[in-house]
């Protein structure tokens, strides 16, 4: 930016811009393949991937953002995007752009008057196994962005190591699923397009428990964090048929139908978020939540 | 219907009847004040309507559903609608109708084949409060209507014996409010259009505790739920500020900003759901499911 509060001469303005039209292609599926790369839209995204591109910059690693657009309203509004990429090892600035251009990028009516192109973050399986994980999502075919999103935001809140989507789930890149992520898809390792049954049985080789959550479940996971509790006090659980302070690989299926019978038959045990009302399920978010944080507390509590 | 397979000569066809528009009003607010009714559309959501419908109706109480539209195609997909309304007491036939005119009722591009105008349902405070209700969730400012569905059916999975809206809450007969409660709406009582305050005053009367869901609360949740499992395993807890084996009322406030500081003033207690991760905080639907299901695990051990 040349002065604050003007618009420097070289703002984009044209909408029809090659550059804009490579941005707003990275809204389908076959343009992100193609490049590798997603876009992040609004101040609070555009800061968690700013912060996630600085820290991996400083410990030398690969750019996360590779470009950051912005219009001359947000960045008065939100001077700490600047900050985030007027430091040394950025290799980052911001372009200056019209809403105009902003709205054509990312196909929406009304802009939130930044956008940031990141290149894919997801890294393989056998980097989060390596790592120790002690809580770590899966989603199974599950199709829809929002819900993909959220259960990534609540496995960050709940501590999870790592979530990993399945092959024929929905691709988190999807700038509806970025978004319900709320910035915590840049707080911890994703992967993907992964197969349910290379994932279960590397998880079971790195000493992983496997629980599908199943509505239909045998284990109930009220009695498992009960037990878990009881242990905590010493008390003597006989007969427990699963110890949630032990590293676990958590599956959840389809936001309709759940997990498909041959993915539970991977799984140890099939797990029931229990129904206290009369409402006939919960749903996946809600689930997802609810088995997360059980492994939580109880990790947290035994260490 | 005269005959299956076939439209009969009576089904509504014009998308632009008057009584297609009467329906179509309800998506508005002010349509549904004015004729104090809402429409539910979905076979499984109408399901539910009529479901309530026949015990109200039985139970010699007024009409919850006042009229229902489907298409010969979802009627025979989902005889069960037929089954629903053909009963004795039921003062009810469903209208066959076009997809034009469910299109044109419902303002959707893909109809899902079956509308039920409904009658308002919600109940007073007073009601709520005199069954000696365990857990109240109450809403407060919360804006999106998606929102407000989801903590409601997660009330309903939780076993909540009410969920209350303030009067500066989304409308809960809002369409897209209805169908996020995937029926969850019939099935426990509904409080609507109330003053916080009033609310919090009757309920401390009635005997009930009162926490406000504050990602900055100096209680912690999964502190309060180990010193609930710790009383059901008998350790001497000293000090508890809180047992969540008690009736309890949670106030949960707006998606961005939560609960106002006067707002939480009127509660006992701040709790926290803790974030082990470093999401910034927890969405409004995930934090209500943690804290709800605390108190029914809490209380239902203590039973």
């Amino acid at each position: 930016m040349s002065e604050p509060g003007r618009p420097p001469a070289d703002a984009m303005t044209n909408p029809r811009a090659d550059r804009v039209r490579d941005v707003a292609k990275l809204a389908g599926r076959s343009g992100r393949l193609k490049r590798e790369q997603f876009f992040v839209e609004g101040p609070q995204a555009v800061r968690e991937a700013l912060q996630a591109h600085k820290e991996c910059m400083d410990a030398g690693g690969s750019p996360i953002v590779e470009s950051v657009y912005a219009s001359v309203e947000c960045l008065k509004r939100h001077p700490e995007l600047l900050e985030l990429t007027g430091y040394r090892n950025s290799k980052l600035h911001i372009r200056v752009a019209s809403d105009m251009v902003l709205s054509a990028m990312t196909d929406t009516v009304t802009p939130q008057g930044v956008v940031a192109v990141c290149n894919f973050i997801d890294v393989p399986l056998e980097e989060v196994l390596a790592a120790k994980p002690k809580i770590i999502a899966m989603l199974c075919q599950v199709r829809d962005p929002g819900n993909a999103g959220t259960v990534l935001r609540a496995a960050d809140a709940a501590g999870a190591d790592a979530v990993i989507f399945s092959n024929s789930s929905v691709d988190i890149y999807n700038p509806k699923a970025v978004r319900s992520t709320a910035g915590s898809l840049f707080h911890l390792p994703v992967v993907r397009g992964v197969d349910l049954a290379d994932v279960v049985a590397a998880a079971k080789a790195a000493g992983l428990g496997v629980l599908a959550a199943d509505g239909y479940g045998q284990l109930n996971l009220d009695l498992l964090q009960d037990e878990s509790a009881a242990r905590a006090f010493e008390q003597q659980i006989p007969d427990s048929q699963y110890s949630l302070e032990q590293p676990t690989l958590w599956l959840f299926g389809n936001e309709a139908q759940g997990l498909a019978g041959e993915e539970m038959a991977l799984a140890d045990h099939r797990v029931a978020v229990p129904v206290y009302g009369s409402a006939e399920s919960l749903n996946l978010g809600t689930a997802a939540t609810v088995c997360l944080y059980a492994s939580a507390r109880a990790q947290r509590r035994a260490d």
